[in-house]
């Protein structure tokens, strides 16, 4: 704590200061019983506030009364005391506490509150049910756990502020009940009781509103926002999530990137979170794919994905051939020296499947370079000898390989590397991925879909929508994408074209886009911008296992708040004075 | 702006920062056209950023091109310029402009968007139809003093920011889809698709959320946080608002004011709003009535509402003397020396009619005491002598009565007193307001309700709840009150009687209150706080008429966004998917 407590009735001084120097002090201190401890004929109190700890020590002589009040104390109980600080004894110190060298003789106490016995201890980190922690949240955040990772999360954000007020930038807020911007996700809806049938959304992003504001001159915006999407079940996901949202104007790639890498590493180092400096690599998204089978490469480790195409060129192997010929590939990546008991291989497999392929092609490197494989009849020394060389591959590696399409191919042996390689990661790798396709191509609904979002600007030839880039970039770190944005679309018509290409009609875009489409037409700058998941980045930084464990008042993968018992129903009035009718 | 602009193809530096010592030297800049003369065969652009104006000259002969694209530009034409920097000839110096003394020669010039002919002039501030401002937003914003009033609100949080963070205080968010939280106006309601039948509702504050952050041992939370009410039209009223909510343990009503006082003075003297150091006054909620008419008071002024039931204690004017029998008032106060004609006097009797007064008694004082009005043939000369002198009248003052129930002799006056006094008054005045009563008697509903909430703590004998004091402030100035808050209710049993005296059985008060009743079972510390309104904080800091001017994309009184069209219908399959249809 930066500053002693206000004196005041109850304390004059937090617990976790008092060291040996202030011995001889009357003080006043004030928090909850962390833990009791009965030793010797007097009574010991482990007094916790926000700062830590101290130690009280109640003596029947000598304050008879405190002590008296004192046997009464439990477990989070809350009181005031107020005594005479001393040095303990020799043997009695406490190397573990920054307050261990001290205890406070207590004179006289007040009594704040009671407490009922908690349903799971508070001093101790022990696994607790998340249900029950969630209902008893006030006790599960009074565990140092989660009160460090609360004020971890403030001190992220206060370093995001500080490095972006430095900048220049101005943090702007923008309508939460607003219109649909769709992103992909379902919109949460609110009637609006003073116009029936017509409805807000929350805003999934406030990606129309920041370029608004840079069309409105501000130049530089940045806001930490509540962010809303209506999406199906998946643990660890909120329906409401927080996000750093900034916009440039008059800026292209490289200067969003160079200025959100300062933000990072300022945003890391407060973390204790130990990255190289930047500037860190700049990965397009072929590369990523094909080396690392993922847009989110993690690159702690190595295992990198080759393509054998050409060392199988003139494989007869058929299932290879097949698949070459078809315009499918044959990757795979070298797991090292690795005993790997079948059982490990049938299990790689079915990961493999899961994940869309067809199967999983295995080989262990033998003396000589001899293959033990399933496939080893199946190929030409010389093609084994030169997927080994390709591979880098010596005697005892295991090798594994997919034959399919390039993106099954990708993801197949993208999760392989995650799951082999993760486990002996170390240290942490900042990326980032550009140069990503504008569009791909939906076969469920037969168009083209935008991988990021129909604002941001195309690299590249419009009439040719398959071979478009997009000049988007994402930050991936250790595998997570913490954030991504791009350089946007500033110009109407090209504004149009893109929105045509995803099969909106001029009334459609009218309609949905009409005042972004409007706004365009008086003077837009160019502009860009990026925005970062809070809560993947704080959950990141504390070290935890979901990102419930960053938020106060998380919401279980249903929906709900088991504290308040929210969503709940409402009353058959509320809903009259809406319009609206339960089906 | 504090730093120069990364250099890039657009600029490297802001359009407001040169200045004659960097003359000579070559200069990018990028921004709007501001305004466009020419003159003397050359054409004149002011260039505006963010950070200001620059004058930008293009010369036909020595760079032709440029020229011939300059000739085409037009207001809110974005452009990037490059040139040198040179100083203005002694006659064309404009000392208005920061940039005055220099202006850029330009060699080359991208026109890098086009702007249509804005529906309103970009560079003067003029008035325009509101409508029309929010429609055409991205224009509107762009005007000197919406810029200004934004950048202003940006500087009032980070100096809030600052303040409570290095007080130690903690920024912790809280769920935005959230159980209903009852406080006196209607929630905003969301349907939870995956839960059909349930909703969330959207917080109108974060008050038992940051209560739970105490209980939960954070010791000083703050957040500035939207709420929403779901309100009916009034002017100046957004449904959705902005709040800067705090909450300490540990706490009596001084240490949260005095801490109040610190931050507030702050951020008056960061938007160079004069206001006297701290301490502020503190006045109790009784006597703001009775002397101002308002809890409320607006102290720039004086004309100070006196009670003049002792100097009429035996009149036998029946209209004042039936009044004080059943339990009224009569009060006034002393306009001072006014010229009134007939047809003012008549405007001012109406006012205090709206405002729930039977009539309103005038009186002018003449020489020797003698009052010319209506009453005076109904008074005894001692008892107009008594007033005057109670008034400290002297010949030519205007003394205006009000001879009503107590609250409507107050809101009469109070009224009176502030369109009378309030086109006079000077400086600023901030007064905390004490004292407050815990409960009124709410007529229509034959019950007690709660002048602050439930949840504020009670002095006094919950036996007698009409005699109940409320451990509530309030802080208001010049007539506006910018926040309120309160020590908070720490024993549950205290909290359960105070639900009882609202009319709260046992059942309801666990259905909607259970979650707090039950955290406060398990050691809850003597807590309170405080919550500010930010946008009228803002709005009275920028001096400006509306909530609206400082806002970037606020609502219209009917909840409408006439730029994005929200809120608008949906479609049918949305509905459905929540399980509602519209009546």
């Amino acid at each position: 704590m930066k500053r002693p407590p206000t004196a005041n009735r109850y304390r004059d001084t937090w617990a976790g200061e008092p060291r040996a120097s202030r011995a001889g002090e009357q003080l006043r201190v004030a928090g909850w019983v962390h833990r009791r401890r009965d030793h010797g004929g007097l009574i010991f109190i482990d007094l916790r506030d926000r700062s830590g700890l101290l130690q009280l020590v109640f003596h029947p002589e000598t304050s008879g009364e405190a002590f008296a009040a004192a046997e009464r104390l439990r477990a989070e109980h809350v009181l005031s005391a107020h005594g005479l600080l001393v040095v303990r004894e020799e043997g009695n110190v406490n190397p573990n506490l920054p307050t261990g060298e001290v205890e406070l003789q207590v004179a006289d106490m007040e009594v704040l509150a009671q407490s009922d016995t908690p349903p799971f201890p508070v001093d101790e980190d022990g696994p607790v049910d998340e249900n029950t922690r969630l209902h008893h949240r006030v006790l599960d955040l009074r565990r140092e756990r989660m009160r460090d990772n609360i004020i971890l999360r403030d001190a992220i954000t206060r370093e995001m502020r500080s490095v972006l007020s430095g900048a220049d930038f101005l943090e702007i807020e923008t309508p939460m009940l607003t219109r649909s911007t769709p992103e992909g996700a379902r919109d949460f809806l609110v009637p609006a009781r003073l116009q029936p049938g017509n409805w807000y959304a929350l805003p999934q992003s406030p990606q129309l509103f920041k370029q608004l504001l840079m069309i409105g001159g501000f130049e530089r915006y940045f806001q930490i926002v509540r962010c809303f999407r209506d999406e199906d079940l998946r643990a660890d996901r909120q329906p409401e999530f927080t996000q750093l949202d900034i916009e440039m104007s008059f800026v292209e790639e490289a200067d969003v990137i160079d200025l959100m890498e300062t933000l990072m590493a300022r945003v890391f180092a407060v973390s204790g979170f130990d990255v190289a400096a930047p500037p860190w690599p700049r990965m397009p998204y072929d590369e990523a794919m094909a080396r690392y089978g993922s847009d989110r490469p993690d690159l702690r480790f190595g295992l990198e994905i080759h393509d054998l195409s050409d060392a199988l060129g003139q494989t007869e192997f058929k299932v290879f051939r097949s698949v070459l010929d078809s315009g499918g590939v044959v990757r795979a990546f070298n797991v090292g020296p690795r005993e790997t008991p079948r059982k490990e291989l049938d299990e790689l497999t079915e990961m493999a499947q899961r994940h869309g392929a067809k199967g999983l092609v295995w080989a262990f490197v033998q003396s000589g370079g001899v293959w033990r494989s399933p496939v080893a009849k199946f190929l030409a020394d010389e093609e084994m000898q030169a997927i080994s060389s390709r591979l880098g591959a010596s005697e005892g590696d295991l090798l594994l390989a997919v034959a399919d399409r390039p993106r099954v191919a990708a993801d197949a042996l993208g999760a392989l590397r995650l799951h082999l390689g993760r486990p002996h990661a170390h240290g942490h790798a900042p990326v980032w991925v550009v140069d990503f396709p504008m569009f791909e191509w939906a076969d469920d609904e037969q168009r083209w879909d935008a991988l990021h979002h129909p604002f941001t600007a195309p690299l590249g030839d419009l009439d040719d929508p398959g071979s478009l880039r997009s000049r988007a970039y994402d930050l991936v770190v250790d595998g997570s994408e913490l954030g991504g944005g791009s350089i946007r679309i500033h110009d109407t018509d090209v504004q149009r074209r893109v929105l045509e290409i995803l099969g909106m009609g001029e009334e459609e875009s009218e309609r949905r886009f009409g005042f972004l489409l409007d706004a365009l037409r008086y003077g837009a700058p160019p502009h860009g911008g990026i925005a970062f998941g809070l809560d993947r980045i704080a959950a990141i930084m504390a070290g935890a296992d979901s990102i419930r464990d960053v938020i106060a008042f998380p919401k279980t993968a249903s929906g709900g708040d088991p504290l308040t018992g929210a969503p709940a129903p409402v009353d058959e009035r509320q809903l009259r004075e809406l319009g609206l009718r339960l089906l």
